[in-house]
């Protein structure tokens, strides 16, 4: 933690964002500092200003999304939000559902567990051979069995394909199912219109694209949806009852929220909505081409999942011949660039790619990527080629 | 958010405790800066110091407790841990459980849950008039109706009484009983060694009594008690395995930690063992001894569930003559106070006391509460005397 070391050319921004924009230190910093009231915990001027806050980043976040009418429910971030929608819908009665083959851990070992308890059917949505969706394949299974409730991550965490997630719900919709789409790696990043009418449940973590800290995220959901609680506590309101109350957001956000979490996505939502969305998508793109263009300079590179047709955030995975992909982060840590191999938590999305189980290398490029990054990045396949 | 505004007095520590201390402050910006990287996801300069910090904080827990060969979890916070802890015992077969009339919500909701579809029967521990707890009575009970799991909050979070947990689970103990306490409003503050084998599960919250930031929280807990799980997601670990790891804490710690509340944490508890446990709670009697002088020079106010013969943390509850408890809050703050009135999230404690449902006005001071602040808590109740 000294001032004078330094750091990796950082290419894991898909696990966290990172550097964050300065004013999210600095609000986080200033903020905590004179308001730590515990919100909704009384009228004391702390207590109130953490509330003020609380509203104004649910404000921002409707913003973001295009979404007023939407709610914002806060929790400890994407994990917990999908636990709490997966396991309140199947509380509900949900029994057939569909999802992506690009899911993380978070949606497919929580469906296991029911799976294996037998409440649940699990099937996955049918691409063809380019990676799109197969609509005709897709509206036969549909067909043959109805839909409850529909996963799709909008963008895989693995080699950040963007899935058309509006295409395939409206067909959902036909069959009445409900939607659910894993917004972890494009909150932020990817705009995406959630006032359709399509969209019942989006999933956001703080700490990724939205450029905020650890430990916040939340959810947006219609209003009139019905979701069975799995999670409960106190609310700071109608605390004689032994029932969670029935109002949102209250009924999802037991217990005191992560008001420094939220300073900071506070300040990353203001952060991005002054930046647009559009440019800071454009720099993923031109970073992700940078990455591209370095990889082609090296034949032993391989690059998993890449169709010219489909669009993409700024992850690139890739092979290297010769290289075990599940120990290669250590090669690269060792020359200076923090990358992630392995699995990165979806083994389906790689079952898919043919990448199971040894995984791929990935990179991830952010905002706040620089030319030198890129530069280390070079230097070190340079080294990669003349030394392994 | 200027540097000039005036805060009120602030008695509100038991919601959340305000200042931190400056070292929490301080670490959390300067850490976060520089090392924002994701724990346990890659092996990346920034991935290692946020592993390295968890892996210290850990260990300072442990102590802390004086608990070395406890797993420490961490959680979103205490509310999260009591989930995972009650609904995962209740999933592994629990039947029987026993609570103490002072638990919160954060227990009593989640146990309503299971209650209500016949799960479990729960079942309070009978107090004797002084409000201790009554060994005969309870020994009685638990010949009658075995217990399972026994639950008690260390101190109550309504008006302080520190309940004596070691004597109550001695006793469960010899019926086998699994013991889990909420020390929400005790850990740092009232030394308890957990490395007894008496104690299975011990939850804490990290913004409280612990001086740390919202939005992290956690539990010890024996390492080889079984404990399903009710919450899922990635770990970084054995990601092919659709199944949860079997291994601590992983089991318990899918997605993404909190790592800038970590960070907090780690801080506030070194500043905990640097000051030591003994004075800090010397403080807080000194507190609790200033506040109830103030109030015996009112005849208007009533201090509820007040025993010299118990023992406090610095919390103190009251009634005050002709105005009612669930909305005081507003007239304190308006005189500059800050103070939680109501339930404070525990209904059946207000119903031990004879307080429900209109609660009372509790004060809670803190280890940075000075001179000032009880002189215009003083000022408050000369105004409150003669003018209402």
């Amino acid at each position: 933690m000294s001032e004078d070391k330094t750091y990796s050319a950082y290419f894991d921004n898909a696990a966290t964002t990172f550097p964050k924009p300065q004013i999210v230190y600095d609000f986080m910093n200033e903020f905590y500092r004179t308001n730590g009231g515990n919100a909704g915990r009384g009228n004391s001027t702390q207590s109130l200003s953490s509330g003020y806050l609380i509203q104004d980043t649910r404000e921002k976040i409707q913003e973001l999304f295009h979404a007023p009418s939407r709610q914002v429910v806060f929790t400890s971030g994407a994990t917990m939000s999908l636990n709490i929608i997966i396991q309140g819908l199947i509380k509900g009665g949900v029994r057939n559902i569909y999802i992506s083959p690009f899911e993380h851990n978070a949606v497919t070992r929580t469906l296991h567990e029911f799976e294996k308890e037998k409440k649940i059917s699990v099937f996955e949505l049918n691409l063809d051979r380019n990676l799109n969706y197969d609509s005709e394949k897709i509206r036969y299974a549909f067909e043959n069995k109805k839909p409850d409730l529909v996963i799709i991550s909008h963008a895989s965490n693995v080699f950040g394909l963007i899935s058309p997630v509006e295409k395939i719900f409206a067909l959902a919709k036909k069959y009445g199912a409900v939607t659910l789409t894993d917004m972890a790696q494009t909150a932020g990043l990817v705009d995406l219109n959630l006032e359709q009418e399509i969209f019942d449940f989006a999933v956001f973590a703080g700490h990724k694209t939205l450029y905020g800290p650890t430990g916040i995220g939340g959810f947006l959901m219609k209003k009139n949806l019905s979701l069975e609680n799995v999670f409960f506590g106190g609310t700071g309101f109608e605390s004689a009852k032994q029932e969670m109350p029935s109002s949102l957001p209250e009924k999802f956000e037991a217990g005191t929220l992560n008001i420094l979490g939220i300073a900071g996505l506070n300040a990353s939502v203001k952060w991005i909505l002054k930046t647009g969305i559009k440019n800071i998508y454009a720099k993923e793109i031109e970073n992700r081409e940078k990455l591209l263009k370095i990889f082609s300079n090296y034949e032993f590179v391989k690059i998993a999942g890449n169709k010219s047709e489909n669009h993409y955030t700024g992850i690139v995975s890739v092979l290297l011949d010769g290289i075990p992909s599940d120990t290669a982060d250590q090669i690269f840590s060792k020359q200076g660039i923090s990358v992630r191999s392995g699995l990165q938590c979806a083994p389906s999305a790689h079952k898919t790619l043919g990448t199971f189980p040894a995984g791929t290398i990935r990179f991830s490029p952010g905002y706040f990527t620089i030319e030198e990054d890129f530069e280390k990045l070079e230097n070190c396949f340079n080294y990669i080629e003349e030394n392994l």
